[in-house]
């Protein structure tokens, strides 16, 4: 055993653990696009909890990309909603992005005590195992829910983790659970996640193809990080 | 779909839904011995929050039998512990058993409020199946959780509920988290349990034989109900 591994379903749950690695997973959508922008050459993720925030940056920054949603719709104002298809090359290569999410930017608020915050979803999952395997002081996933309620698809993509971690973590009983609830679900993950209550809304207002590809395992190989407020793709 | 199945993974997250029956777990072990004692003829259980209020139960009535714990142990000056073994024929049939646990009993106290309320664990989930499938109104599988913390026997009780219901049940998040934890954990079920954090205490204070007892599926077809703040047997 060489790292102590713990799950939040809930960020209301979460105790600061300042020793500890801390990834925040909000897999419809917030981590999902904010790991492609980095994978497509974003220079940083700069997460605000306030649409206004978000609007004041771009006052100061005028070069800045508005990212983001309320109710899962594009903010009135802003240059891109919160489908991890929209952050391409194209659009965000050596841009700095301001996104200001429902829950997943409040759950990276939420963790900014901990020794090292990085965004996790199933597209990066691969590489953020190989970060945790070599960080000391355990590591603690985050679910970000949904308005503070448990979220499925954040604690499937944590029990992904876990589950491939299982090899070196001492787990707890969150840990143990979400890794029982992957292993369970992964023969049908995609029809399970389309069930919850979150997916089944993306669906209702047109963004049933962002399900799929945000279940899509190990996509890139990136990890974000998070310093000074601002996430940015791990060196190395 | 005839029934609306939720899940709650803490006592702190239930929500009083006074239409629905309120399904409490404490599969380690106050549930399983509640159930035991109802299956043994024992007349009645009544819940207690405090070492007092038992105490004080049996000033006025004599012939109550006290049970419970606290730490796992036995209550000096109480007859029997928290063991679902203890609670044989023998010993409760006919009887009144007044019961304080540190995670199940305060749970019963919290579902109160429910239309019905009903106790339940391993040993009688398919008797609890049935009942639920006859009523209306939906049903909350509460689990009792360990000192309010999430706990992962109590979890996977509830999704061998919610996966025997899948058939009729609309399932909210966290019962479909549960089911998918049941179905990837159900073939190492003792082991995974084992590496609880309650299991691992239970077992090093000397009731390492308890965890396998309550894991034991439909032993009994007893469905316990509260009324009245007591416990008996369902009618019929």
């Amino acid at each position: 055993m060489s790292i102590n591994l713990d799950v939040w379903f809930t960020p209301a749950e979460y105790k600061d653990e300042q020793e500890q690695t801390a990834v925040v997973i909000d897999v419809l959508r917030a981590t999902t696009s904010i790991v492609m922008a980095i994978s497509n050459g974003c220079q940083a993720v700069i997460p605000v909890a306030q649409v206004e925030e978000a609007l004041a940056q771009r006052e100061v920054c005028p070069d800045v990309i508005l990212g983001g949603e309320r109710g899962s719709l594009l903010i009135p104002g802003f240059d891109l909603g919160n489908s991890p298809r929209e952050y391409s090359r194209e659009v965000v290569a050596g841009r700095k992005v301001v996104i200001t999410t429902t829950n997943g930017t409040l759950a990276l608020r939420r963790a900014i005590k901990a020794k090292t915050v990085i965004a996790a979803s199933f597209v990066n999952a691969g590489a953020v195992c190989r970060f945790l395997r070599q960080t000391s002081g355990g590591g603690g996933l985050l679910c970000a829910g949904t308005k503070g309620r448990f979220s499925l698809e954040d604690a499937l993509c944590a029990g992904l983790i876990a589950s491939r971690l299982s090899d070196v973590a001492a787990m707890s009983d969150t840990a143990l659970a979400a890794a029982a609830m992957y292993q369970g679900a992964q023969a049908h993950l995609r029809e399970i996640v389309e069930s919850s209550s979150h997916a089944r809304h993306l669906a209702a207002v047109g963004f049933a193809a962002d399900i799929a590809f945000c279940l899509t395992h190990d996509v890139v190989d990136v990890v974000p990080i998070l310093a000074d407020g601002v996430l940015k793709a791990m060196p190395g």
